[in-house]
């Protein structure tokens, strides 16, 4: 799927721990028919075989509602499994390599915490940036933080798109106003709600009046 | 240079024809005095030697006002001037085999009147697209035109950003305004101007009241 800078309007990134006893599938419908425009598999504990397994099952979800499944760093995983795309940190393996491997219309997005790493990011070819942590993060306690002046400067520093990631909120996401993104990623703001679509809704019509 | 998408804000393509018995890098420099924030070589009826040493010269004047210098059409003259990057139609040699040729950070832009033609550029590693004819144009009266609707359009179908060209003057530049391009590409409305340095200021304040 060619990525759209509406696709990272309301990014959602998979928490298994915040679905809780919940059923996951369930879960990520619930988020998609509220109106999540890309999402992100991120398992740190699972092996190759069952990520690949996983990821396949959520392609299939993703794309009845026209949005792409990005898997967090394994990008071997992400190919096996035919998902859109893969997520990678500011230190692991270059966009540049995976698009050798991977091919033009597999999507890379690249954690960028400086402009530096933003240009680096779109020099080796990413498709766009996940830039934060914007707020002190419950899922990522030891994430740098970084304010809405210096999201901005990371995002007038490329041409590619950014996602604001990091602790976002309904309550607090109108603090990164101007700050230039294309869209935020959010994880528990949507994951750990009671009513997981309609805190995905009413995050997307604050995004729809923000952007 | 990396491109940074405020490079896009008003990009200047220059026209001798327009600037006509006055000189040539005093009209140059006095668009860059105004503001221009990227500056194109257009020159149809030059050799490749002739237009390599344009180039070169021309990379100089601009790189001391901090904006890149895009060749039209011949990627091999731009990268043996030392130039930034090169413009290409959606019809010319493709991105990528361009990408290869001359690296990561070689700037490329490529013309897309379609939403197909703007996917197959960004899938080919163009950094920004031109999307035009937005007005008719009185340096290219053949130019197809495009809607604002369907600029929009095509600016949404990738994350890569866009300028808007053909035929865009002070005076009808508010009729784009909600085309999602990241700015606006003149010849005559800066280089036919009795005035180019104010001409480039005025259409620059106008962008930025409108983005």
């Amino acid at each position: 799927m060619t990525l759209k800078r509406e696709h990272l309007l309301l990014y959602a990134v998979t928490d298994r721990h915040a679905i809780g006893t919940r059923d996951f599938d369930a879960a990520i419908e619930a988020a998609l028919q509220g109106g999540v425009t890309c999402l992100q598999l991120r398992e740190k504990h699972m092996d190759e075989a069952e990520l690949v397994k996983e990821a396949k099952r959520l392609v299939n979800i993703c794309h009845a509602y026209g949005v792409p499944l990005i898997v967090n760093d394994n990008w071997r995983a992400a190919l096996a499994a035919g998902a859109d795309g893969v997520h990678v940190g500011a230190e692991d393996t270059a966009a540049a390599e995976i698009r050798k491997a991977a091919g033009s219309d597999f999507i890379i997005g690249t954690t960028a915490k400086t402009p530096a790493q933003a240009i680096a990011a779109q020099e080796g070819g990413s498709d766009y940036l996940g830039v934060g942590a914007v707020f002190p993060s419950p899922t990522k306690t030891d994430a740098k933080r970084i304010t809405t002046a210096q999201l901005s400067e990371i995002c007038r520093s490329v041409t590619i798109p950014a996602v604001a990631i990091g602790g976002i909120q309904a309550e607090n996401m109108q603090e990164l106003y101007g700050g230039g993104m294309a869209g935020i990623a959010v994880v528990s703001a949507i994951f750990a709600a009671a009513d997981i679509r309609s805190a995905a809704q009413n995050l997307k019509q604050k995004m729809l009046e923000m952007i």
